[in-house]
């Protein structure tokens, strides 16, 4: 009853977004804050719902000739701090081992804030012929980058991610894959999250530490906000030069690989909350969805024959939704249907089911999905063959609704002016030819509060219009916007 | 080529098990050594392995009622001390942070070689009533300790396991819970890995830091060594009461939950390779074999015709093992067919069939079984819907053959002359009465050079013989062996 309650006291979305976001992650019991400065712990059924999007993307790793792999956590000091760009960018976030036991050790261990530099050093011995490449790696674990402001999910001193790692024999041969696992992580916001993506190379300033260059995804939250979802990395040479990895090719001449690293995190766990949910709470979509369907029987206790057939109902829906559907019935007592109703609707579950006496002499049942409060009266027969079918609606509701809001605030600016005015009355999506400058760059973030050059777009071209901080010749279209 | 050759420089393990186990290891590809000291790196092949015995134990925690969650890798030193027998067991193990970034922390962190102290921490907030309880949880993470002598799979300083923590209201229930996953232990290892095993209670000396009591399951390798394969521990109330949880249970009453905790790693899979390895490396069971089985093509680069007709063949196997069955087809060009024999045995690929061009006129090709070196002519129509049956076989020739070793290496003993008599050609599970006291386990380790009371067995009791060390009245039957 007290969990109930505490349903009414989720903040609005448009009162307070920061606050409604801590809201929803805690009592939906997604994770939650820890002793451990910085740190959260992922409950059940925030870990259910990544368990199913890992095991998404572990499939298209997979699928895309990728195999796991398992580095060691502690990376000694000496091996963080070849690669010279890396260790600059990196060094301020890194947890140091010192003491083991009551030894203070030799050389510090840093706790992994990322892979590159362990795997290096691993692959220098294993590198040798143009017949060991490509090597395409993956890595499920945790890492961890001390940070001064953390905030649930999105930015957090641990996080749970895969990073991938791949040595190629040519330079094109790395770009295509660097493109090939950007789009994975599209397939799994789009077609999984249901979040639409712009794809992007990211400015020279926002670009991974030590890497030539960095495409990125680039979603839009519901608060109009960016969240930057993944990341591919093309790192040219710089690191296989910087830890001696050489082979010989078929001309049996010494060369460096080229090499590739990419990442996702539990923070896209954050981007499906602030895309999706509203102010009743999460809205899942069905594909990675830890329950579908619930089904909330109601019964009076002073009819037998009604609780009777109201059980029967639901144990056929059991029965038909089998494996295939992942479908729970809540049958706690002493609870009222609105209860359950609220208590599922904070859960985001994309379908729900009401059972009810009346509604079952009509041979019907009563459908609420999750994302847009549809209702309608449904036959219970055949019903469970059609819950697939509906599911799937569900999901392409879910997506075509952040699809609308993409579009509905995304604004085309061809100058400071225009940008200032996007923005003038909520965050937008604002894209713009620009020339790619460090000084433009600043000239731009200067323009607008917070706002950031989010990435160069995959999908457009400037056409000849200037940039829109110099008025130079412009290569690219940026977008900009405010990010968490 | 290279990679074949070293094949033949297996170390026999008649010569010398502990480098043929080393070489097996690595020459088999499942994990090397890394800079850094104590920890591994687990390769492809070896994580493809683990990954299969996880998700089979995973399905087992899930099946009886258990949620995963993630709790911080990191935790503050007041939080891990609060169980007084607890970290006296594991402080000396403790990796500490004391740096992030270049702060010196003002609290040190501990990487949790166990995650007790961390859950008891945040469930002191989370359970209040009767109706939050039981808690059913487990987390799949890594852990590290500190470890002076350190051997691939079996003891690193940092490594994978999952960890299961429960809460309960009655003493009985969490009893009944430390029975139920042992259990699942026992099936994993019996029934996935095909090494049967012997249930039993640590004694006082060897039980869990901070246990009431702890169980584990017990293999024997095929050196006549023990592995401690997996524990489940009784907490009873030592850390909900020092983590001061407690609830109201139904009378209004406060009442600090009875606790258990159950653990197993990727040490199980140093078991497998110990278990069923021989000279020619690794021996998979079917069950857990990331390829189950490889098919090596017969051809002459002289004879067209019949290089089509074996390709055809290859094809068709491929074609009907479909997802049934993990089949791979070893077309590599440029080796001899025995090199690519040697290359899967090393691997320990549960069947091989060879396909020429001589034996297909007769509709037949070639079936060899890993474990025995069975082979056989058989008929390739119909192959590919036979393979899980052939699999199914091969399964349970692993598991017999296991049991046959365990059965010839088990003595019963009933004095202190028997069991030194018992390892006087070769180490055994000796089985004999024994009072459990501290003493007396100091008289039987001191018996035989290196043995260990592995566990007071749970299937025999001592029917009244005497102790085999005190000659006083027995309440159990130890297992005593020397132990990895």
């Amino acid at each position: 009853m007290a969990a109930e309650r505490s349903v009414k006291q989720i903040t609005s979305k448009g009162d307070d977004f920061d606050r409604w976001y801590v809201d929803v992650v805690r009592r939906a019991e997604l994770a939650d804050y820890t002793p451990v400065k910085g740190c959260m712990v992922i409950r059940p059924y925030g870990y259910a719902l990544w368990e199913r999007t890992r095991d998404a993307l572990d499939g298209m790793i997979k699928r895309t000739g990728h195999e796991n792999m398992y580095f060691p956590l502690l990376i000694p000091e000496s091996y963080l701090t070849k690669e010279a760009q890396h260790v600059e960018g990196f060094a301020p976030e890194v947890f140091w081992v010192t003491q083991g036991g009551d030894r203070v050790l030799e050389e510090r261990l840093a706790i992994r804030p990322t892979s590159e530099t362990i795997i290096c050093s691993l692959y220098a011995d294993w590198i040798h012929s143009w017949r060991d490449l490509p090597v395409l790696i993956n890595q499920w674990c945790n890492v961890a980058r001390w940070e001064k402001r953390t905030r649930l999910f999105l930015r957090t001193a641990e996080f749970l991610w895969q990073e991938g790692h791949t040595f190629h024999a040519t330079d094109d041969e790395a770009a295509a894959e660097v493109e090939t696992m950007l789009d994975c992580y599209r397939e799994l916001s789009e077609e999984w999250l249901a979040i639409p993506v712009i794809k992007g190379r990211k400015t020279e300033s926002e670009k991974f530490a030590g890497a030539r260059y960095t495409l990125s995804i680039e979603a839009m939250m519901s608060d109009g906000w960016a969240l930057q979802s993944g990341t591919s990395h093309h790192l040219g040479q710089n690191f296989t030069t910087a830890y001696g990895i050489s082979y010989s090719d078929r001309e049996n001449t010494r060369q460096h690989p080229f090499q590739t690293s990419w990442g996702l995190s539990t923070r896209i766990i954050g981007g499906l909350i602030m895309a999706h949910g509203d102010d009743a709470g999460l809205v899942i979509p069905p594909r990675v969805a830890p329950i579908q369907v619930v089904v909330v029987p109601i019964t009076h206790s002073n009819d037998e024959d009604a609780a009777r057939l109201v059980e029967e109902a639901c144990i056929r829906l059991e029965r038909e939704a089998a494996t295939e559907v992942r479908l729970r019935v809540d049958r706690r007592e002493g609870m009222r249907p609105g209860e359950k109703f609220a208590h599922w609707e904070l859960r985001g579950v994309p379908l729900r089911i009401t059972v009810g006496a009346k509604d079952l002499a009509d041979g019907n049942v009563t459908l609420v999905r999750r994302v847009d409060g549809e209702q309608s009266a449904v036959a219970l027969e055949g019903l469970g063959s059609r819950l697939q079918g509906l599911l799937d609606e569900a999901q392409k509701v879910t997506r075509a609704r952040a699809q609308r809001l993409l579009d509905e605030r995304s604004v085309d600016v061809g100058s400071l002016e225009e940008l200032v005015a996007a923005f003038a009355e909520q965050p937008v999506f604002a894209s713009g030819p620009f020339c790619n400058r460090p000084e433009c760059e600043v000239t731009v973030k200067g323009a607008v509060h917070a706002v950031t050059v989010r990435n160069l777009r995959a999908d457009r071209t400037p056409d000849g219009a200037p940039c829109i901080a110099c008025g130079q010749p412009a290569g690219h279209v940026a977008l900009i916007a405010r990010a968490y």
